[in-house]
């Protein structure tokens, strides 16, 4: 083998064991933003669950945008959701939670969460679909910028 | 005044242009984006009224994942969401439709769009909240990667 020939060689391997480090590491910072994302929205859910709306108000943005199954229209805007839960207080108490098959599409600085959660509150069960998405700010932190609640099957209830 | 104070007014003055200038200009980007992500919407509604899937089909992409009211869990891929939609045609018959509210919130390769939904099907009404995530892909074309349907206010009908 020539020189010519096995420094070609010994380039394309570096190349390719670089590419194959720097995939491994892409797939490694999505998989911990993923985790960092579900850990965020548990959180949330679980003060939620406490009839205490701060963990969610703390995460939404100032041009989040909202639907749920119980408005007419989506609510647009920090303020009318800090109003819209303010007027919910006193009447959320879930004793138990769980969030089924949480799936986070990563695209740059957006982040969508998709899951299934079901909430049982006495003898009652509440079932639902999921969708939050996320976004990193300029300064860095990820917040919500829409977010859709909607029933499983709900003409089943 | 001197020369000095003269340049520095002139620096100054071309920064402050230069600055509005831009942001004009990647305002004006956002306004074109968000009626281009406006107009794919409706052209994809428009053929699914005719019981035509074709014009969703043909913008989701292969991660596309999906909630809406009919389903007990979320649809995953691309295939399985074909396989779906291939089973619900000759289901599908809306003579009016009205878009309503359209938001998009656009973040460097993403869109998320967000409205509400009135068809109308001989003497049925039937009222949706819709979130689409659109991203652009590798080839510049931009593909819904999470589509969430619900009815407004569902225990109402």
């Amino acid at each position: 083998m020539n020189r010519f020939k096995l420094f070609t060689i010994l380039v394309l391997s570096a190349i390719i064991i670089c590419t194959s480090c720097n995939k491994k590491e892409s797939d490694m910072k999505q998989k911990n933003l993923a985790t960092t994302i579900i850990g965020m929205e548990k959180a949330a859910l679980e003060k939620w669950n406490n009839d205490d709306p701060s963990g969610f108000l703390a995460i939404y943005a100032e041009d989040i945008t909202y639907f749920d199954p119980f408005q007419e229209k989506r609510i647009d805007g920090f303020k009318n959701m800090k109003d819209y839960y303010e007027s919910m207080q006193g009447s959320v108490h879930v004793e138990k939670y769980e969030m089924i098959d949480p799936v986070v599409q990563i695209s740059g600085e957006t982040a969508v969460l998709s899951y299934n959660l079901v909430n049982q509150a006495g003898n009652e069960i509440y079932r639902w679909n999921c969708t939050e998405v996320y976004r990193q700010q300029a300064d860095k932190q990820w917040k919500i910028i829409h977010n859709h609640w909607s029933y499983i099957r709900p003409m089943d209830k």
